[in-house]
């Protein structure tokens, strides 16, 4: 439709997730538009991700190089894991500023209909991790939907037998929130876990 | 936030239009998962727009070396000339099958508040083409906006004293519409346009 290589990068760009023909054609036409170094910049740093980017061998959180940010400081401690599906969830948890322990990345969440089962996530790896480090709780940080809740249930009946302390993030309602908009299984599951209040 | 080059990925990304942090994120880490060939298709995407798309010299339209695929092609008609705001209006033009003739871009429309006069868009190399070809109708196919608008009038009045014939694109009603969903600008327009049957 375009002039070969602008049809091309259409083409690319339509592949990316989130981006449909016509945002593709609007971002082709943008780099068209911008100054040559700023469009090498795009397509140098597509490509040193590629090859600078590597997955942290002991938390599978995303590296360069060898260990994680996380896994490297000292600091941090070592004998509480966050369980998480995804390496962007390290960041939503990072900027709570509530957690100071260690991450295990999964790489997805159990779902039978897609064929993901304990073997396509990192669960062995994070059986060997309590084998090897000195880890005395889990909080299962999955998320509060369908495939987060099976899989976090099925990681407790895995890790519990350990002896070590798994824990759930709690769902309830949002900071800031309102009952009356909140849909009943939220409601329902923030009753379940009220608590007492200190006063 | 994420590693080195991951970040410097994601911030390029979110330059892009329409794509905002979270998508860039979601697209920084679609590309960390594909496949390294498909990445670096990207990346040599964009290296090869930049290198090798030009804009043709007669009509602006994009092109790949010299003149665009339109211009040299003999076949068209090139006594009517439908002027357009962007590149990609030729292809919503083309897909109607409806015209012939050869396009000139103006890369833009009239705009005195984002300082756009006629100096930045591609007017004097219109008229410079009235000049060298025989053209003998001017189709105005801004877009059917305020700028479009103003543009088309700006056109059809420096156009016309020069002898050629200069037409507008019709406004009105959607094809498949429904006149209760129907602006009041847009039905105003279409009962202006009316047109009489043949019957």
């Amino acid at each position: 439709m375009f002039a070969g290589p602008l049809q091309a990068l259409v083409d690319e760009l339509g592949r990316l997730p989130g981006i449909g023909p016509k945002s593709a054609q609007r971002i082709a036409f943008h780099l068209l538009k911008v100054a040559p170094e700023d469009a090498m910049r795009l397509a140098e740093a597509v490509v040193a991700v590629k090859e600078r980017i590597t997955l942290c061998p002991r938390c599978f959180n995303v590296a360069e190089g060898d260990l994680c940010a996380i896994c490297t400081d000292t600091r941090r401690d070592g004998t509480v894991l966050c369980v998480v599906e995804d390496p962007r969830d390290i960041v939503s948890v990072e900027k709570t500023q509530e957690f100071r322990g260690r991450y295990h990345v999964l790489h997805g969440a159990l779902n039978p209909i897609e064929g993901v089962g304990p073997d396509q996530l990192r669960v062995k790896e994070l059986l060997v991790r309590l084998d090897d480090e000195s880890v005395t709780e889990i909080i299962l940080c999955t998320n509060p939907n369908l495939e987060g809740e099976a899989t976090a249930m099925y990681l407790a009946r895995l890790l519990k037998p350990l002896g070590v302390t798994v824990t759930r993030i709690a769902s309830g309602l949002p900071v800031g929130g309102d009952l009356e908009y909140a849909d009943e299984l939220t409601l329902g599951r923030a009753l379940e876990g009220r608590r007492e209040v200190d006063a």
